[in-house]
């Protein structure tokens, strides 16, 4: 049976290539597992959405009877014996995956969505004091000088490329974006050498194909 | 071979029993594990730590020749084979983990953050404005009613007892100690049936216990 993928039928342009879809097309194209896509309104939020995810967020994956939800578990199910990667290095995988997922995915966002609501504050909320805003990039930049350490000299994070490498490549793509992983320069390099590969190309390519197509029918509709 | 948790040395009083090595405990506890309890310093953090924990942070523990950290991992590991639920309901309580740790505590993170800025800037930087916070607070309040429906008539959220629901419950007390929990009764009765259980009990405990001794050592040393 195919694969679903579950995702956005829309979204403005500014967060399109950063929508946590990605990292699950991306695992697909390392397995190459074929998946079809199917849409839920991005608003107003749909009873079918919420009834696969109560949070109404994306992505969820359908695989025959088992509908999953969180990039982090679906990277975990789609990699069982694979990219999860097995024998004594499962630990490692999973603790970096958590690293990527719980520590430094956490302070990128307190960081970021101070950004984003200084440049669009009718979507993100009020705008903090450029004193908060430096204060949490601080809080960031301590989390990614340790990071940067413990990628220096490594081609992957768990001896070969595994999920941890592309929830953690994932999160890190938001801050390099926004200019912040200058003076990181093994950061650098560990996502370049991630989004070189094949796999994330394909990925990427589809996941905007997607979003471009959202485009047309909306103007095809009369809507944009 | 015991099982070692390492934590630190000493904290000051206020985050001591939101600490994520609680999480660790109450696992053990669960399982019926024994397990000894090693120290780092809190302050300079030391290179033994580091070693350990590229970001400085607890709970690590060590079984045998394993170092691991990341709580979300630790209690993955641990569980296998048990809280881990094993068969179909691996997926979902995975799903869950990574509910609660990255989607749940990213929120709650991001407005207790500003909370505690408001009350202790020495610790936690500039105070965001009253209207920053309460905006945080939406955004919370958006997840935890989501989460109130998705757990209301539940007594565990994947069918039995899991480390799913050790993960939701350590990141929901946060919020509740915090009043935010008020106008969510289903989260409320989950966390009180939860924070009920002898092995949470017996962990919060020893828990509280260690932060006693490390007081009482400091005193002895003239520190306090």
């Amino acid at each position: 049976m195919t694969l679903t993928l579950i995702t956005y039928d829309w979204l403005p342009e500014f967060p399109r290539s950063f929508v946590r879809d990605m990292r699950v097309r991306w695992m697909l194209e390392e397995l190459g597992l074929p998946y079809q896509v199917e849409t839920v309104p991005v608003h107003p939020k749909s009873a079918a959405h919420l009834e696969m995810q109560p949070f109404a967020q994306v992505p969820v994956i359908r695989d025959g009877k088992l509908t999953l939800f969180e990039s982090g578990a679906i990277l975990m199910y789609l990699g069982e014996g694979t990219l999860l990667l097995p024998g004594p290095r499962r630990a490692e995988v999973t603790q970096w995956l958590f690293a990527a997922l719980n520590t430094i995915e956490v302070a990128v966002i307190r960081w970021v969505t101070m950004v984003l609501a200084e440049r669009s504050p009718e979507f993100f909320g009020p705008a903090p004091s450029a004193e908060i805003t430096a204060h949490a990039r601080r809080e960031l930049d301590t989390k990614l000088a340790a990071l940067e350490q413990a990628v220096a000299g490594r081609e992957w994070r768990a001896g070969a490329f595994s999920i941890a490498d592309i929830a953690m490549v994932e999160v890190l793509r938001v801050p390099e974006a926004e200019g912040a992983l200058e003076g990181y320069p093994a950061l650098t390099a560990y996502a370049e050498r991630a989004t070189a590969r094949p796999a994330f190309s394909k990925a990427m390519a589809d996941h905007m194909a997607h979003w471009q197509a959202a485009d047309a029918a909306r103007a095809a509709a009369g809507l944009a």
